[in-house]
């Protein structure tokens, strides 16, 4: 057997880059199909404008254009313009911020924003440059009142942004407005179309005024329905339960402090001078007096299990933003315009040991609940992390594991047949999602089970509505079904016996409108009522 | 209303590195939840050292530990050590090779073998260090007849390896041994353990042996079954119908070559003379004479629309490296020793127009197929990519979707009820995992449709074994369901119509007899042997 020396086989050995890799691996950021890819453009730029325009403290507009564009090759391609009224981007950073995978200002804090990851946009700058081979376009204001606008590209070997054509504009504009051409990618209608993207994104901001024009030049404005601004994220301090021994060590060899504890209770948070008494007291050993610079594997071990041993308040939940009650009825209104609806917001909840977050559910009936399929409607649900709307990698998602889980019969809801949606948002400083892509929320059993409690909250609200709604409905039909069957079994019972029909006929009769009287009395009525 | 300028926001302007980015989002790598971590490093080093043993022209063998250790802080930890008989890494290479994400063999090159992303084994290497704080330990043969240890840890901040207490050792060793020290993950047993890992690892590579120490000191022994090594993976030539205009581009601009034509050639698979011409035939302006290195997006665009024009062989499936049937059979005697069993290889297909894969797939039938259930058996699917078993991410994977789309009535199979196994293994030079953590496959319509045809062959192959089988039972039972309403049923007509039950029984008990003759006198002998 001719074998194959380990010099032989490193011959091969690179290294490669983060752009190279999701170039590559372009599913994984959600550009899989080219239904999704759309979306997941749109979603991107989206999110960006919609955390750029929060962060700034304005009310958000946003503009999305989507044209197909014939270039006579055969092969269809699409400009997605987004434009909105936020800050912009300095100069100085638009190539790292929408040019480099792994870059950003989000990343790093530990801040309730849509984006986390610095991974979003430049992955759709990478994908038009692979589709099509075109730099997209920038035109941003600098906040100084002045503007400028530019090509931008990726170097996926290095990735590195490729900036031309920047040139300073002299005209009075606010905002950053982003083109862009792309291949491979398909504007269609339905549950996964940028159409619902953009519908349920109003739907959990109805403080953003957000248009769509589609590639047939149709128009949706989805109006802003509350004028106040979500409160502004804050950067919150981590709570000391959900901390690894790891994360204490990072914290402390970047410390300024000079002594463990103080460094302790400027980085943590619900950590007091008499919390550090009673991590010392759990165990003699610690120094807090040590320099945290000097701290080893073993001093954050000791502490992590000291800070076990301790009681904590639970962590301050008001660096999480939840949509708010008032908020999620307007927009519920405004855009699903239901005959009933019930909304709750759990009270804020831990995961990890520390790190908060936020259940918010609905569940609407009628109007435009639910979606229309063959011969009636069905449920759906509506699932949104920190106000994004999640639209694919359905099954892998916590939202989906609870709402399954969920016996929709106890509140006589039946997601097979009525009109009923289901809305949920969770809020955090930090989203486990599922993969690069975040289009699903990691099945952590803490945060499924919130999402089961806020559903079933919000379910009991509209339980009674449905009841009386579907009571009516179900109890007529079930009488028609028995009464039909009574027809057919007297039939066949006199055939066996040779007793006369029409007599097994009424005694059957009596017995079925024994249990079903109302209904009984009620399809007589309409009987007489459209005999009339 | 209190706006914040873009030059503020931008002041928090970072970049991370990709050992930053999942030691935050470990979860995409498959670090969520104790039991799947856990798997999930087995996982990885198992399939480097099968790899690595392939490539070398040795048949592998792997020996992994499981120990559980108490260090006294009642945080459990486990020490996962994995060995094989394979090449080594040299030791100019340990840091990268082990020690820093996105760095390999593999990413690059156009070849079948599981790993393929340059990510496994550094993700390991963090997560030890996240969980503990340890570096881990190698020991590994340089290929010279020399061996070298060493500890290996991982800068996250800059993504670059750590190597301390480097040993040159004297001793006779061939092999690559890596040791780790693990907290947050556990050992546990069921359909997602790493004995269930191995188990399947060894279905699906027979000519492996693995032997597994649990931490209870149990020892699982999967002997080798076949001594013939898989052939021998070959770097293939992209085919140029799966090619993009970036992919040309990119390949012609790192081109020797001195024509297009020739660098085509050269380059791509099933590109002659002949073909260069009928491309120019179909396209007079393509200018095949002109250097690679010059060649513009808009060239490279011509030349696509000229390839999808022409007619192509399909590409060949020689780097394509399935299992093969004979070696599927001896495995699944070996490991399920089921009753019967039928296995089916495809003929390679090609997905995305030019990646081409093979999907086998084999339905076995009793034995250890299935998996037991309370009261029973249930069907089983058992997943794999390039022969690495794939346990997580189920309902997002290809194969589960073409199962689950089978109708499997058609084939006499109840896999809510019968002893079944559903084994597929996808090949190919690059699978399209669904997560960067590898485990499911993305649905893709051309790779479903032929998982299903796959299955579906393998099925009809236990049809008739599973219908004589089961009919028989089948038969009784409705029988006794039927035999047991007469009874019901005679009594009520009985009630109602004040005729004789018993000649309505009689009656009804003759019309059943007509339908199940054979159910009933079996039913009846039965009932005579019992009685003796």
């Amino acid at each position: 057997m001719a074998t194959t020396s380990a010099d032989q086989i490193f011959k091969e050995f690179r290294e490669h880059s983060a752009a190279q890799f999701f170039k590559k691996n372009r599913q994984m950021l959600g550009y899989s199909g080219q239904g999704r890819s759309l979306v997941t453009i749109v979603h991107e730029f989206c999110t960006n404008s919609l955390d750029a325009a929060e962060e700034a403290g304005i009310l958000p507009d946003i503009d999305i254009t989507i044209k197909r564009i014939d270039n006579g090759t055969g092969i269809s391609r699409y400009s997605i313009r987004v434009g909105d009224n936020g800050p912009g981007v300095p100069k100085s950073f638009v190539g790292k911020a929408l040019g480099t995978i792994f870059a950003g200002t989000k990343f790093h804090r530990y801040m309730q924003q849509r984006g986390q990851q610095g991974i979003g946009a430049a992955g759709c700058v990478l994908f038009a440059q692979i589709t099509t081979g075109k730099p997209i376009f920038i035109k941003s204001s600098t906040g100084k009142g002045a503007a400028y606008s530019c090509r931008l590209g990726i170097n996926a070997a290095t990735n590195k942004p490729v900036i031309t054509e920047m040139r300073d504009l002299d005209e009075d504009f606010r905002g950053l407005v982003i083109e862009g051409e792309y291949a491979d990618i398909r504007y269609e209608a339905g549950e996964h179309s940028a159409y619902e993207y953009i519908r349920r994104t109003a739907l959990s901001n109805p403080h953003a005024q957000i248009k769509l024009t589609d590639p047939g030049g149709q128009e949706s404005l989805f109006v802003r329905s509350v004028k106040e601004l979500p409160r502004k994220a804050s950067v919150a301090k981590p709570h000391p339960a959900g901390l690894s021994a790891n994360d204490i060590l990072e914290f402390a060899h970047a410390s300024q402090s000079r002594k463990i504890s103080t460094f302790m209770i400027d980085t943590f948070a619900r950590t007091t001078q008499n919390k550090i008494s009673e991590l010392k007291a759990v165990d003699g050993t610690i120094d807090v007096d040590k320099d945290p610079k000097q701290m080893t594997w073993e001093d954050a071990e000791k502490l992590i299990g000291a800070i076990h041993k301790v009681r904590w308040i639970a962590p301050d939940a008001s660096s999480v933003i939840p949509i708010g009650e008032a908020q999620i009825k307007v927009a519920l209104k405004n855009i699903l315009d239901p005959e009933h609806m019930s909304v709750t917001e759990r009270r804020p909840a831990v995961f990890r040991g520390g790190i908060p977050f936020v259940v918010e559910a609905a569940v609407s009936y009628g109007g435009n609940s639910g979606r229309k399929v063959e011969g009636g409607y069905a449920g759906n649900v509506l699932r949104f992390a920190n106000r994004v709307p999640l639209l694919f990698d359905t099954a892998s998602c916590a939202i989906s594991k609870a709402a399954n889980d969920i016996e929709w019969r106890r509140y006589n809801i039946d997601m097979d047949t009525q009109p009923v949606s289901v809305f949920v948002n969770v809020s955090s400083v930090y989203v486990p999602y599922s993969g690069v892509g975040k289009e699903a929320i990691a099945q952590e059993d803490e945060i499924i089970d919130e999402i089961k409690l806020a559903i079933m909250e919000a379910a009991r609200g509209v339980q009674h509505y449905v009841r009386g709604k579907e009571q009516v409905a179900f109890n007529i039909n079930r009488y028609k079904a028995i009464a039909r069957y009574v027809k057919q079994l007297s039939g066949d019972i006199s055939d066996l016996t040779k007793a006369d029909r029409a007599r097994i006929e009424k005694r059957l009769e009596s017995i079925v409108s024994k249990r079903f009287p109302k209904s009984e009395e009620r399809e007589r009525e309409k009987g007489q009522e459209e005999e009339r």
